[in-house]
């Protein structure tokens, strides 16, 4: 048994410790969250985890692998400890919101040779791996533009987003990462348009919560990202890849097959709501690819790298958004 | 230029008219129809037709053919008037609602040698067409069975009804001639259920709303059919043919491509509403078959004979609905 | 915690184990499999679960109910036992392919007061659920028809098919009893035609493969269910509900949500093949029917006298094939 | 009868020819193209038109209104014909390549007072229309980003891409006005994106065939449009709405309601193609609103302004291309 450790109780720890007991192959030792509360205890207790400070977890020659799913400010520093300690990490995206802090971090966990992975959970997730290998296998020609649209159903609140680094920061790390796993180009340049349309409340914070951003890559082909914190028929993230001979799409899951049709139309369900559900295959199949990571080494599918520029693409678009001029980029470029 | 005349100036005689008027290869030289309407005179104008008795049509030697597009039980008299004259016939179903007559009125247009095909639009519809000939290209295997749905947006007024020959002889006919279409093997057993679910009136005169109809070939292949008087989602017309290596369907045709998402779901435009629309394109084919008939003797996609068939096997259908019992068909069966 | 044992370690005695096994409040104690094999003992394993004869089973008092998926001959010793050692029980259909047996039983378990319930995990499906309680609800107005469609993706072993009762007995019971679920009325009038178009070796034990049933309610409603063991785009499991102001639909639940668009047309992925990856939440969902009938009495959607009922019906189906002839039903009809 | 005229014999004028020869209330009295072709002189065979030149066109007291469709070079001469000899004028899109000459034209137009339209068929488009009314409604809320897509089926002959002013000015103008026409508001800035991808041929001319365009109105709400020379599907045009509390859609027609389903998955028809079929009834819905704004004045959807206004964007579009910079819109902007 591979024994593992999970930093963070909240909605994705919850999620990734579940995972882990789950897995056949996996003994979830602790769980780590300084935050005392019912839904730690809970957890803990369903899963039979023991309660630790991340320095326990570090001190036991028994743990493989952390993984990190807590608060974003508190990444940099678990992932960090882990590299320190030889253990294993997969963390949550981001590595830190401040990409100086993201460099040096990437780069101390490179230079500890800790195996690493990162939560871009998308790569795992069967319609858009199945893409993935389909554009990989040749059959659809070349891929020349991606179009990626992503809504939330509605709003966080603000409190939410002032700590997450801005509606970019937050939403849009997920389709750069996929645009630069798909495209498997340098992106030359990246623009942002964005507005405030939607909340009034994120309005006030300074925030935006509609954005549309295009990247163009070095040889011209295109990447257009369309994100909300809107969706009014609930959580929308689609896909389709334009290749010289077919369209590849990734659509919405609906949460079932049942219609309804009356003399008005036909009405299907709406979309699952929200990305736990959406998901919950591509995190159990994450923390397979950890797993394995950790048992013998078999590369994961998102690295430290990966999500290092994904966030370089995102700072990008903010620097556009703010100075409403393109970003021209080079493999050094940072804001 | 071949000089056409249609006698009936309703609903259907009105289509006919229109279409054969378009047909570059057509003049439409006469409507007849012994009701004076305005809608007759208004169509008349509007094509340049001149209004006329049959005895007119059939004494003028430029007619090549005619439309028989009249009320029900006109048809008979009319296909025989025309097979007596010895113009080419394009008749509505059916021949006639009493079946012997069906018989002798067949046999009359086959002995006299007159080109004639009887109106089963949808042999003409494109989705029917394709799907027939993806069925003969050998590429689906063999049909197995067949699935046929059809139902009209809402009950018909009793006084149409009461003269349409009842639910069965109005609606199934063209469901059992596209049993026959596809399976290409004679019914061996059919047996009929049904009742009068929907709408008072029609129980009042007798007549059912609602029925299915189960049809078995020598071979044991089936083909069911599911038809009401009541459509919720408005004209519901489909059919799927399950063979060996694929499934073939005909749905519904949308009002438009429009979809409304909100957050109790995606809604679809319901289907055209009604068959007018739905098979406006299939008129026109099967009135330039008719040309191609009368011009070079082209055969049609439908005759007499299928007309008098897909009777028979309605009649079937009757009789079992009536006695409770299924009907052992033999190729002279007749009620 | 509740104590559950498991007769069976095939296919369906491993989903029930693993649903027990994940269930919050149920401890997994016994795996009851005569025939050992690998995987009786892997599962056992896996689980932490005790193999035991039911012997064991039945006289241990700690054990409140029990699951009976064994083979289709077992079922019925093994609900009795159940019933006299006062164990809840939750048994997979049939209850027997014999019908005197069925009624025996049946009569048995309510004798014996145990609680008990039988699978008919359909009516546990979310799509399914949401159907059944719209119609429930009133909005859709009075169901007038239901059509049924059941193909399975390939048919079955001749060896599997012989001890399956034959194709209407394996696999129409579940529609009868959806059929049953939704019209909530009696059946009066039960025929069926079907052949063996798809499979020699079925033929060759005098099974057929390919069937329609039609049931008419007292009222006059109408049950249409085609069933094949051919399914060529896979497990084909869909349902129509046709109401006085909505038709309510439950289509297949497709791999992914994947296309692919090329000059030939859009390709929407095949349904998930097969049941046990279709009805995977429902079979959760019923186990946790089955935890909450032994916790507090809540009742399960399905009973045994559900069972008896759907099976009568399937009977009925039968005779009807055998003898060319519908059958009416009366409540205490018995083949 | 309204008497007409068409100038232009190519795939738009013989279009328009057929629609006004088909509009009951029009007599299309001249067809004018001064390039002679059997597919000219036989479309005005068969619609009973005279072959004339403009300056008879322009003569002829009878005439009361003309439609240029012509070759593009051709557009402002013929529409500036039409306005001094004081007849109605419908001219396809583009008035000039020339943005002076349109600037020009259109304020000549406007000074003579003839009534006046222009060819944006997708405003008169069932499904757009619906659209727009919806939005129009209010009950869709506000509508916050549009996405419009359009992809040809395949890239144009070079010889006919030198002539349209390149892929933006051919192709985005569409979209550039369905932009303004459901914004409702001035655009602020434009941004363009492009590569030559597709067509060798193309780019050896200077031009490109993929492209990306993102629209800013004043107020922040968002345009996106993607446009290609290539989609691999057929003739792709689909527009998405996103307003506060709907997504409208109008997808791809396809070519029937046929689907096939296999063990691969199941295939949808490809779309119509292509714009003629796709649009065959807009057009005769544009014809019969030219003949209203002839008859009685009706406005028309389209103006000429709304020609200017669109093709503004366009120029702005590809300054935005060649400079890798977004351009800052004033309402008196010009290239």
């Amino acid at each position: 048994m591979i024994e593992l450790a999970v930093f963070g109780a909240g909605r994705m720890g919850q999620i990734h410790a579940r995972n882990a007991a789950l897995h056949p192959a996996v003994h979830l030792k602790y769980i780590a969250d300084p935050v005392a509360s019912e839904a730690r205890d809970a957890v803990a207790a369903e899963l039979g985890a023991i309660l630790a400070t991340p320095e326990e977890v570090f001190a036991d020659p028994e743990i493989s692998g952390v993984v990190v799913a807590s608060s974003t400010d508190s990444h940099a520093a678990l992932i960090r400890g882990a590299a320190e300690a030889g253990k294993a990490v997969f963390a949550e995206k981001p590595i830190s919101l401040d990409f100086a802090t993201v460099l040096e971090v990437a780069a101390d966990v490179e230079a500890s040779g800790v195996p690493s992975m990162l939560g871009f959970q998308r790569r795992y997730d069967a319609p858009f791996r199945a893409l993935k290998e389909r554009i990989g296998s040749g059959r659809s020609g070349r891929l020349e533009t991606v179009l990626m649209q992503s809504r939330d159903p509605s709003p966080p609140p603000a409190a939410y987003a002032g700590t997450s680094g801005g509606f970019f920061r937050d939403s849009a790390i997920h389709d750069m990462d996929m645009a630069r796993y798909l495209l498997e180009e340098p992106v030359a340049r990246v623009y942002a348009t964005g507005a405030c349309l939607v909340s009034e409340e994120l309005g006030a914070i300074g925030d935006i919560d509609t954005g549309m951003i295009a990247l163009t890559t070095l040889s011209g082909r295109i990447a257009t990202l369309m994100n909300s914190r809107r969706g009014p028929m609930g959580y929308d993230q689609r896909l389709e890849a334009f290749c010289a001979r077919e369209v590849l799409s990734v659509g919405n899951q609906r949460e079932s097959t049942l219609t309804v049709a009356a003399p008005d139309g036909e009405t299907l369900q709406p979309p699952v709501n929200y990305f736990l559900e959406r998901f919950a295959r591509a995190y159990a199949d994450e923390m397979d690819a950890f797993v394995r990571l950790v048992a013998d080494g078999t590369p994961p599918l998102a690295t430290m790298k990966d999500g290092l520029e994904a966030q370089r693409l995102v700072e990008a678009a903010i620097r556009s958004l703010e100075t409403g001029l393109p970003v021209d980029l080079t493999p050094d470029w940072r804001p």
